[in-house]
């Protein structure tokens, strides 16, 4: 038999196995691994800085950019800090067992649903080790097998903390097998992986677009997938002006690189005159690039100190992950709205608008995961949204949209308590 | 282009545009047009008897079977049973806007869940012409437009249905191109329809299990699988026989041609002795045919009346639709449980118990949509579970599992109340 297909076929079945136990397992039970993994990360911290080491020196050797290195390193600060977010899920409420939706029918029967995990993830990852610790922990704590497939580029780290996860959780009480981490870096092995259907019960991919769009289009079951985000935020005609600044300026600058972070800003024409300066002026202190649609070049375009070009048909609609945002002026919020359902990814967007109706409106009518009055998106977030912790970030319809926390790693079964009672 | 392709583009299109202004209708106007729907499907009667004549003959000529042509059928009766279940789904409440799990965050931010419309729904079914109008209900009360695609052999029928609802709801307020049939009975079509990722946010399957197959192989877009129900009920030794004999008897003979029938009965050797000869006679009565394992056969061999054969290994896991079940002596509750996680399809699976741990045992151990301690599986539905309403059963774990009613028609997207907040 093909090696790589033999060793994940024999981990996904022994984490389906530990998963019928582990599906049942005692909070104390759960709550008392993830604490030992909390210790055990900073007791073995040694090993696991070394395993980093490796990894690091091949990714400067192989000429890997700075970025990326940065991504990888792992160092005595970031340990710490990966094994308080395990202490911070372990504190976390159990989701899996509670009862809800239970109704007494007219023949005495006791209908309800019971939250239960789903079985066995498999978390298809790259380069960052800490989603490791953080995925494992989140499935542990819902009750669900894992099956991790990090990245060749952080194989020793990975597998140094896999295996501090694996000896605590099972010394504490978790059946032997609920994580499993792939050894091999072969490609094919991914492959593998999404065809076994029935034995992994859903898909998490974490990486970029490529990744996502692979796994995607090839996995025989069902996979979550997000974490592309082309946002707008949309700069109404009666908006707080301090707000919009404010709020578009936090939107693009605080962390450029990230999915939540303003793609696209659109401005009322009514506002444009007086607003599109002030960001611009903002905007550019922070070194951000401006692609303007012809109306918002006509207003700011002798402005100094920030870099202005003429949009073109590819900036509506393109993540920028950088200090660059495109700029249009509509005539509505109508057409505002048409421009988020034509060239929104569906993750978030924001108005700012004093107008209550206005506001009312596009919460109602924009269709994205999380759609915002006066905010920033940066805050799509599961910590920023009170969740805890998250596995990513769902831009997809079925099952669960926005932040994933323990609940969304979570299905439920119909529990039906009777007397003896037949249909008549 | 090729005019099949043309036709389910068009109306998907036109569904699409639809669904982003019913996504947000009042209630009163979604319930005023399910009772004008009730409505008018009495005041057409006449039309819809006629086409349904058409379908039944042209069946009869093609010698279907008695069964499919009973199915076929519309009667004055059957188009009043159909016109009263709309008003029962127009009685239900609207889920659509139910805003939960609202948080006020340490930043004074308002985040919360509001329930949505999935969007555009596309059902696919055979033969039985009243899901057209169940599906156009449930999905218009959701807040869904709805593309329809019923089988070649109820064409005539489902058309007058559907210019019926259409009539109804387009003079009642909703939206032009909310439900959307598709005339063509080209077999290709189906193949189109399934590449419609992005305008088409979920497939309904309803039918057989090649058609249901197929079409969670094909579909670029998430569907809901269920209805195939390999059911068991599991008699403990601390049974109460007489409720066991009256739930086996229930979920096997009520209807066995459904999902939720018993398929294989699992009996404690304790109790076989008792219990197998008494279950047996009153199946035998019924006309039940039983294949039986060693243990069991040896128990019954000599009863009259009751056709016994030897179970063979196909008989374990198979969903029988008929007067038939497999019989099989367990030693243990651990056994029935694996049983059951090897066999069973995660439909519907019961215990007959009266030692409570058991009972909890049952509940949590078995991994099914539906899991039953002493009463009869045949109680999976929308309708007895209180749902109202029901456009299938789920038999997989995300998303929704189960009965699936107008509330697993939906998703939730986040709402973020603010004034001004921007992240730190």
């Amino acid at each position: 038999m093909n090696p790589v297909k033999n060793e994940i076929e024999m981990k996904t079945k022994a984490a389906k196995a530990a998963s019928k136990k582990l599906a049942y397992l005692a909070t104390d039970i759960k709550n008392k691994a993830l604490f030992s993994i909390a210790d055990e990360l900073i007791a073995n911290e040694k090993d696991i800085l070394a395993a980093n080491r490796v990894d690091y020196s091949e990714g400067e050797k192989a000429g890997m950019g700075a970025a990326m290195l940065d991504r990888l390193l792992l160092t005595s600060d970031r340990v710490r800090a990966i094994s308080s977010d395990v202490r911070v899920v372990a504190a976390l409420p159990d989701p899996v067992g509670e009862t809800f939706e239970m109704r007494t029918l007219p023949n005495g029967l006791q209908a309800g649903k019971r939250r239960v995990p789903l079985g066995v993830i498999g978390a298809i990852y790259e380069s960052r080790p800490n989603v490791t610790v953080d995925i494992s922990v989140l499935c542990l704590k819902s009750g669900n097998a894992v099956i991790l497939r990090g990245g060749k580029e952080a194989i020793h780290s990975n597998l140094a903390l896999a295996e501090v996860v694996q000896n605590a959780a099972y010394r504490a009480g978790v059946p032997e097998g609920a994580v499993q981490f792939i050894e091999s870096t072969d490609h094919s092995l991914v492959g593998e992986m999404l065809k076994m259907r029935g034995l992994i019960d859903l898909i998490i991919p974490r990486g970029g677009a490529e990744l996502i769009g692979y796994i995607a289009q090839n996995a025989a079951m069902p996979v979550v997938t997000g974490g592309i985000g082309v946002c707008h935020t949309y700069v109404d005609r009666n908006a707080d002006l301090d707000k919009a600044v404010a709020i578009a300026y936090n939107a693009k600058v605080q962390r450029p690189t990230v999915c939540n972070a303003l793609d696209t800003l659109l401005v009322h024409a009514d506002a444009a005159q007086s607003y599109l300066p002030r960001i611009a002026t903002e905007w550019g202190k922070a070194g951000v690039e401006v692609h303007c649609d012809q109306r918002a070049l006509a207003i700011i375009r002798d402005l100094p100190s920030i870099k202005i070009v003429a949009a073109d048909a590819q900036d509506w609609g393109k993540e920028f992950l950088a200090l660059v945002a495109a700029i249009k002026v509509v005539d509505s919020l109508d057409e505002a709205v048409e421009h988020i359902d034509r060239y929104g990814s569906g993750h978030s967007e924001a108005i700012v608008t004093e107008d209550y109706t206005a506001a009312m409106r596009f919460l109602n009518e924009v269709d994205a995961a999380c759609v915002y009055a006066n905010a920033s998106t940066r805050f799509t977030d599961g910590g920023q949204f009170g969740l805890g912790a998250e596995v990513g970030i769902s831009t997809q319809k079925l099952h669960a949209r926005g932040p994933l926390g323990l609940k969304e790693l979570t299905t439920y079964k119909w529990i039906v308590l009777g007397n003896g009672q037949v249909r008549p």
